[in-house]
């Protein structure tokens, strides 16, 4: 078997893929410098990978997460077919705390662990694996099915957008959330100008959006975050559109770092601000955004410019990675399910009646 | 005669000195790694070093921009003492456009015109160098008051703070506007925390006003220009301070990108907004902010980092230096001739009339 990302799809960038029993990941922290893809065998190393962002974007993570599962049931099978399942525990743990706020990466545990609980005897590789790739293919899916709903929501004449980190191919299974939306509506003509925020301090834009989006040759022009509003002032978009890496049950939205203040601005200019997700995104168990966990990276991320030291010795840095946007900011929600315009807890839930 | 920042000042920086016959700048280009001065002595490599921002901010800017107009004296009294002051001209148009927002810059050079005018014949230096060293005493002095007028309107208890790019000594002829305020309400403990925004794309927090604060045992926190909404969400700051590169007739603000939506943010989160500039900066000759000329810096700026390509190849960047806060936004402008609490055409108007 090989993941579903190996077909032709409509976006140059394979972030995650199941090769040769083993799992390779697209080094994202060198691009676009580099294009340097590593392969992972055990669990360990791909809660790492995961930690250390080689891999990034929520449903990459889960994506990510539902493979390394299937690595660590080939060892531990090998190392006892009849006490496999209690030792994969250990692996799930150390997969589940590699990364704390994209919710993503528990609902694809928690989906592993279903299919491990329904497994008769022998060795459930096959059967692991065949859930890993379904959960990819469904990603991709979705972001096919997203794009269209997205783009549908952006009336014609072509208009310009904004979007903020990385919500692509690379942050997915294949396609994108955010730059999916963006890949149909630039592809139905109603997209005349992507501009992407380089999104410090990991600069997700300049390095990953830019890249993959030039992959596919949708032109697209990077500006510093702090310049948003004012190309907001000056008209120049009329959407935001961003990802997610958790939706409360009231619809507040955890994302990037830099997205609040973005849904802010959008408001402030009578802009709309779409958020694109897959429903595994959708944590059903919070009531509202206040409960989700978001993670501080590491200081030297805003300290540092791309490896280097920049800020003046013995300053303190800030860096939580994630803020959350509340729903009242937000004018749409695009599932795989459907759109939820204006989102409450009653329109959350109507969508995740649905089948 | 030397400059006045020669003496003993509430900070350690000197951005722009008079030392030996020559104008010299602190690079802060190369800050905060390396402390590097440069001699200049004629007015050409005077403009250019504003261009390339060797010195930048408005009033240090415009302090430079007098020195270079006794420097371009000196040379064209040497060449004809009949005719320097029809030859000076060039010079003074070298200079005027160097960069084109900063409205301190073309103040400056008004007044050295001014003085040129009254000269009695002879060597014109002495004068000329007297009336530079008097823009920038002034300066000085301006910031002392405005620092004590602007601390004034922070309550206690201590509180935290939240300033964007460096409007400090750096930026100034010494102490600084938004950190000459910040020096003086953390002087008097009413300041607990300062945090600065890193402020892309030429990250003059990092670099700059994190350095001088550190020169000055004030401690601070750098964070990503984007985390800022989340950081005043969680209540860490009650005010915002800046400063200003020119302000119009109505209050409107033109200051480093990123100003504006700072401004936004605050006025959602309830916060207080502080302008900090002394009346050099305000150009009442523009009814409005929309007048105000927004330089449009190389898009290298965002697209690469010490001479090194961060962005995909291929990304187009899109840079304008300075955004526009409409007075709207705007709770105090702090001058040396007093502070305009929501600052209105009328308001301004009364301040400019004060001696």
């Amino acid at each position: 078997m090989s993941s579903p990302s190996d077909s032709a799809l409509n976006d140059a960038s394979k972030a995650v893929q199941w090769h040769n029993h083993k799992l390779r990941l697209l080094d994202q922290r060198l691009l676009p410098q580099q294009e340097v893809y590593l392969d992972y065998a055990d669990a360990d190393s791909v809660a790492s990978a995961i930690r250390d962002m080689v891999v990034r974007g929520a449903p990459a993570i889960g994506i990510t997460a539902a493979y390394g599962v299937v690595l660590a049931a080939a060892s531990r099978f090998t190392q006892s077919a009849k006490n496999w399942r209690e030792a994969i525990h250990q692996d799930m743990e150390v997969l589940a705390h590699s990364r704390p706020t994209a919710v993503n990466l528990f609902w694809a545990l928690e989906r592993m662990q279903h299919r491990i609980q329904s497994l008769e005897s022998g060795d459930p590789v096959e059967a692991l694996l065949a859930e890993a790739i379904a959960i990819h293919a469904e990603d991709i899916a979705a972001n096919h099915t997203m794009g269209e709903l997205g783009a549908a929501l952006i009336e014609a004449p072509a208009i310009g957008v904004l979007t903020h980190c990385n919500a692509g191919a690379l942050a997915t299974g294949g396609y994108g959330t955010a730059l999916g939306v963006i890949r149909s509506a630039h592809r139905l003509g109603k997209i005349s100008q992507v501009y992407a925020d380089e999104t410090r301090p990991w600069l997700q834009g300049a390095r990953l959006t830019a890249w993959e989006l030039l992959q596919d040759d949708i032109p697209v022009t990077l500006l510093a975050d702090g310049a948003a509003a004012h190309l907001m002032k000056l008209g120049k978009v009329q959407w935001v559109v961003v990802g997610s890496d958790r939706i409360a049950a009231n619809g507040d939205v955890a994302n990037k770092i830099g997205t609040y203040g973005a849904a802010i601005n959008a408001r402030h200019h009578g802009l709309k601000f779409m958020v694109v997700a897959p429903t595994s995104t959708i944590d059903m168990s919070i009531a509202s955004g206040e409960q989700i966990p978001i993670e501080q990276r590491p200081t030297e991320e805003v300290l540092c410019f791309n490896g280097l030291q920049v800020a003046a010795s013995g300053a303190e840095g800030w860096n939580p990675s994630f803020d959350v946007t509340p729903a009242a900011l937000v004018d749409a929600i695009v599932t795989e399910k459907g759109v939820v315009l204006a989102p409450t807890k009653e329109k959350m839930l109507a969508l995740m009646a649905k089948n």
